[in-house]
């Protein structure tokens, strides 16, 4: 019966999509040290803090973050009901789907695209306007629905920090109230567990009916150095395991795991464009340089996706 | 065996420093009708969020907020390593720890002190600093320990709620890191359940150490309309239980117990002058009009302290 017992706990690999190589093996052994409260670096669960980039960390983000496609199709939408709002090449070229062209309007015509999809709606609305969408859009080169290109391996890596007494955050650039719309459902993350960039809203009684609004302005891009800033303001304690992919995840990475005690940082490294994607230093979505260069130095795991993931979809 | 057990139940008052009036049966039958599955109110635990206003709520706020007297003193030590510091009129009264000379610089003088005594100094460093002066300052009127001006009723009111598998949020309009550094040990209230106004902060390698410093600029005031604001970006879902005590808490209690399903508004009244302080509509600290005059109507509970506290504080 204990024989029987052990055997099943050996049997039951909390990461059966990560094959056997190294970056499982550091996962693991962390884990069980920050959680055996017979070892030195045992971390109580009430700082057992997990945090993720969701943009190339937990889904995927090429050719384009998956936010811009929502507000192009929402830009679409509006400027049917009301053709005076594309006053701008970057949001005549969002009404029409064409990404080439609210690219080639730089930063400032994205912003433009961003905050005309963005504002105008209840906080409410927002986010079951992104489930509609999430719902019928599908991605320009696999076809798939957007919110299946997550990553199982990462999945399985949330459900066993959870298991673990973790409590896993996402940390991202994109928007908060965007991710809200679908982080609970796909990655078991609840709202006041999303940070992200966000508009002004404001507060507002419509048609005598309290309202929280989204403004056209921003208010906060949660991004490079605006990480630990994000982190500190809603959790307010250092992550002690920390998974990003980008430079943008630099500064959360190098916060915290600088941090005392034992510290886990983490990069995915996309090597693989048969699967998925390869992309890296060179890429405007998602580059990253610094963690190459300077991540296995500082400790971090730099995960190999065609070396270390068996699969990178869920199975539907 | 089955009496003794129920016989036990009955006797484990959830709130004993409640008086048995109306107000008490009223928390009870609430929290029992969320929390029965058999009930049409039922409410899943996922979305039992309860969030309280903290200066006039969960701990006293007269003369004044407990936040100056620390902006004061530490002013005041500021000051005495770098007297030039002391611009203004308003800092030099702070220095000399002359309320009222702070008090006479207007809403404009406030701003001044707080900002020059909660900025230039690390997050890390802020929060000791503050639990330091708990540890030796003292309420001017009652000498008392101003973390040990906390209210028990409430005290039981936090327990009673995360017993029944509530999650309990502070949302003030003081200071984030101020509160968080006492809110854990006061009210068992964690830093990411702490919502409250808040400095900018930057992200900077200071003598290469990664440090989250706190800056001179105001960046949310969670006061207001800004309460909503607040549990919208940090929660992300609509409170079913909502307590506060002036008209700051408003737009708060207006927007949570008009949301679907069944909601609780609490108001603190301040009415015993003999054992705490008694005010309300013409006080400049903890204004009370609006939920006075509107509050019955929509429902929402007006604690009267007197009446319905046995006890004020903890006993010691």
């Amino acid at each position: 019966m204990v024989a029987a017992l052990v055997a099943s706990t050996a049997l039951a690999d909390p990461l059966p999509s990560w094959t056997d190589t190294d970056a499982k093996t550091r996962i693991t052994e962390f884990v069980s040290s920050v959680t055996d409260p017979d070892s030195d670096s045992y971390v109580t669960p009430a700082d057992r803090i997990a945090v993720f980039d969701n943009d190339g960390t937990l889904w995927a983000e090429q050719p384009a973050y998956f936010q811009i496609y929502y507000a192009m199709d929402r830009i679409a939408r509006l400027s049917e009901a009301d053709p005076s709002i594309l006053t701008s090449d970057p949001l005549k070229a969002a009404a029409k789907g064409d990404l080439a062209g609210v690219m080639a309007g730089g930063e400032k015509g994205l912003l433009e695209v961003i905050t005309v999809s963005h504002s105008g709606i209840s906080v409410d609305d927002f986010i079951t306007d992104v489930r509609d969408w999430l719902d019928r859009a599908t991605h320009p080169q696999t076809g798939m629905a957007y919110d299946a290109m997550i990553y199982q391996p990462m999945l399985e890596l949330l459900g066993y920090l959870r298991d673990e007494e973790f409590a896993t955050y996402i940390v991202s650039g994109g928007g908060v109230h965007f991710i809200r719309a679908f982080a609970e459902e796909a990655y078991n993350i609840p709202p006041q567990q999303v940070i992200g960039s966000a508009s002004k809203t404001s507060y507002q009684l419509v048609d005598g009916v309290p309202t929280v609004l989204k403004e056209p302005q921003i208010a906060f891009i949660d991004d490079k150095a605006g990480k630990p800033v994000g982190i500190d303001n809603k959790i307010g304690k250092r992550p002690i395991f920390v998974g990003g992919n980008s430079d943008g995840d630099f500064e959360m990475l190098e916060w915290a795991t600088a941090g005392e005690g034992p510290r886990f940082g983490l990069i995915v490294h996309h090597t693989d464009g048969e699967r998925e994607f390869a992309y890296d230093r060179d890429s405007s979505v998602g580059k990253l340089v610094r963690g190459l260069d300077e991540g296995p130095e500082r400790g971090w795991l730099i995960v190999d996706m065609a070396e270390d993931w068996e699969t990178i979809w869920p199975a539907r």
